[in-house]
């Protein structure tokens, strides 16, 4: 079975997100393949991650001191009931990512970055070593696919206004990177903003265009993870 | 009078937090300049900003179609009961950060960016128009200096294996550059985490050469401040 972890970290109202909508599609591509045994959906939003607290960061000081500690022994290096709680919140977080193939992040673009929702699931889950194997020293997440359909408000390539304030796609680069993840994807729609800015709005039809190119790529990039996962070609 | 506006960030346990130690020393030597009256104390930790929900977003987007409202009239625009609510929680923590002369940050690197405690605070504060005078279009934090002290893990210079991963100067640096703060300051200590860190432990004496030199760039910074603001000479 194929696994696909579904997050969406948008506050913006259902219906209008764009990048729930573009998750979505990517989302209905996959189950109409795989159906929804191993569909998994988190929304940081409706459920938002606690933030962290001295007890995460205690208990992660303690571990990382040790090296790299196996994920079922975590628990046993807890000192106190703050810290107990906080493994409690955490292991099961890392281990829904851990047992996804595909992991599928629907984001805005807030402040030229991710917004707190999506930052708050991403300080939680990155607890020290968790996503190393400790006897080999190597990624477990070398053979996951990471796919962001991501909205941005304004426009941010090289020759706008905005070239340099891109502070979305290299950073969650990086971020998976760092992890060990080799396959990473990034779809983002431009411009979302066009209709409700008035200075925006003679890019309504960038808007436009750039919104028709991001879906297709949520479709096409469906369609070659489920060619890839043993569906027809076309099921998206 | 001037007024300090002191916003801590970091989930660690007080007293080991370096960006706290840091910005501490800070805002001890200007109240020693200035005395309490202008005194305000923010922690980000303690007191978790509340995500921003749809609410806002909705709210904001009202706010955004009708251009650059004033702060006394965004109440106005209201429509339910959820939004007054959001505008209850937002408008207070912008008029603290415009009563401000200085802004003094303190936040760790989390996940090579600013922690979801700052971000939430950050996602909170940028609401439409808030910072821009409705009247001239001009900003209202143009004369308002920004003071970050930051504490980071690893290191990140040039040459550095994390070269290309520091998304959390730049990152503040373009946030508060677009508010139109004209006055940035970032001072940072690195590798803060040599003593946790097995393989980092041979980079203890750079990490503690890299505090001094913080420690030593805040007192100048506090001492200048300090002086600009009429204060004796040497006062930090």
């Amino acid at each position: 079975m194929t696994n696909l972890l579904h997050v969406d970290s948008s506050p913006g109202p259902g219906g209008i997100s764009v990048s729930r909508r573009l998750s979505a599609r990517y989302a209905a591509a996959w189950r109409e393949c795989h159906g929804d045994a191993g569909y998994r959906y988190r929304d940081l939003a409706a459920d938002p991650i606690p933030l962290v607290t001295s007890a995460y960061v205690t208990l992660g000081t303690r571990v990382e001191r040790s090296g790299i500690v196996p994920r079922d022994k975590i628990g046993e290096l807890t000192e106190s009931a703050a810290e107990e709680r906080e493994w409690a919140l955490t292991g099961p977080l890392v281990e829904e990512v851990l047992a996804a193939d595909v992991l599928l992040i629907g984001t805005p673009m807030y402040n030229f970055t991710v917004p707190a929702t999506l930052k708050a699931w991403i300080d939680r889950i990155t607890f020290p070593g968790v996503f190393t194997d400790p006897g080999t020293g190597e990624s477990l997440l070398a053979a996951t696919r990471v796919v962001i359909v991501a909205a941005r408000g304004g426009g941010y390539g090289p020759h706008s206004p905005r070239a340099g304030f891109d502070f979305q796609e290299p950073y969650l680069r990086r971020y998976f990177e760092n992890l060990g993840v080799a396959e990473f994807t990034f779809i983002h729609a431009d411009l979302t903003r066009a209709a409700d800015i008035p200075r925006l709005h003679g890019l309504r039809d960038l808007a436009a265009a750039s919104l028709a190119a991001a879906t297709e790529q949520v479709v096409q990039t469906a369609g070659e993870t489920n060619t890839q996962n043993g569906c027809p070609a076309g099921s998206a």
